[in-house]
């Protein structure tokens, strides 16, 4: 293995650290929009792929944030619409993100991210959680205007990186997104952090299960 | 408008039906199975027709049932397992169906479904609700390996019908699915039922919003 390739939604950046602003924002409903909000925003991402309708990632969560605020019957103003979207480019890190970054890279490995993002919003969140500097790229499906799992986007690893394959491992939390990859060939890590659900029942289960990104250096050693 | 293509599960048959057995099977959690299982069943018919790993909807079904029932820790034994898939072969048609179909045969139009079920799956259900002398043709995206909303398979219905798309009517209780139809360039009415969702934001809302199926025969005169 010498490079490891990171989803960011849901493995790098927490899209729930939006809950506490949907909540100040919606009393008594941020729960409930946030998890509408990212159902919706990879549901639409999947459709508008298989419709030929891409639409940049900004496009598609600001559209699945429209729809989730009708669906919930609250008011969404231009203003709150405009304060969740910016909250969506500063997303929080989850705690184990930079100390394995740190780690990985001291070992030599070059780390990417690969993500259904737009560059703009990838740049800033990246930025935000300070982990611009360890990355080697910051690899966008908005290049092939298909979201995942599109075998296309995950074809993007082995080109940006300069290497095959075989020598890339995919990290990502969502177990649909390591299906994805695996069934486009790659070594899959998926990242379980506590949650009880099972892998999906998509055929290409993860090559490995770890709880979290710091059990990647051990398992490197 | 010459003929009408119909979506099946959630349009003609009502993939609630099951949930009563569910409930048989796992007192207490039958609501929570059916609902999940229909969820997985569609997520999983979009991520396989993304990765290039088609399957068909029978496959598909049970898959989402097996994860399903993993996610929500029941025992899902091969009798239980087996008696589910064959109750999704004897779906209920809600109660607008066959008058709706009756009367708008008796108009001259013609009528098909264009469904992600499987033949054997399609040909079950429409038997088993009445309706299959009714139709002129039971169209499944099986002939094209893809699933909805993919273009390739609302083209389906110009060709079987040999007819333009301009004077075939396309009618769903899916939004989304209303919203592929309409990207293919398909004039859509959608069948609220009462439901209080909003139209999903994909860019090709319903040309025409209707209540039951029934609203049609009135629509067409």
């Amino acid at each position: 293995m010498r490079a490891f390739v990171f989803d960011a939604y849901g493995t790098l950046f927490d899209v729930y650290s939006v809950t506490a602003l949907c909540d100040q924002l919606f009393p008594g409903n941020g729960t409930a929009l946030a998890q509408m909000w990212r159902a919706k925003q990879l549901q639409y991402s999947v459709l508008r792929s298989l419709m030929d309708r891409y639409a940049d990632f900004a496009r598609v969560t600001e559209d699945a944030l429209v729809y989730s605020a009708a669906a919930l019957k609250v008011d969404l103003t231009a203003e709150k619409r405009s304060a969740l979207m910016d909250a969506y480019m500063r997303l929080e890190a989850f705690p184990d993100v930079k100390p394995a970054l740190r780690r990985l890279k001291s070992m030599g490995l070059r780390l990417a991210i690969l993500s259904n993002g737009s560059p703009a919003m990838l740049q800033a969140a990246a930025k935000h959680a300070g982990i611009a500097e360890l990355l080697a790229d910051v690899i966008s499906v908005d290049e092939v205007r298909v979201f995942k799992p599109s075998p296309r986007v995950y074809a993007l690893a082995s080109t940006h990186l300069h290497l095959p394959e075989s020598e890339i491992g995919f990290v990502s939390s969502n177990n649909w997104d390591v299906n994805g990859a695996g069934a486009a060939g790659m070594t899959t890590f998926w990242i379980q952090r506590g949650s009880a659900e099972p892998q999906e029942a998509l055929g290409h289960p993860a090559t490995h299960v770890v709880q979290a990104l710091t059990d990647l250096v051990a398992m490197i050693r």
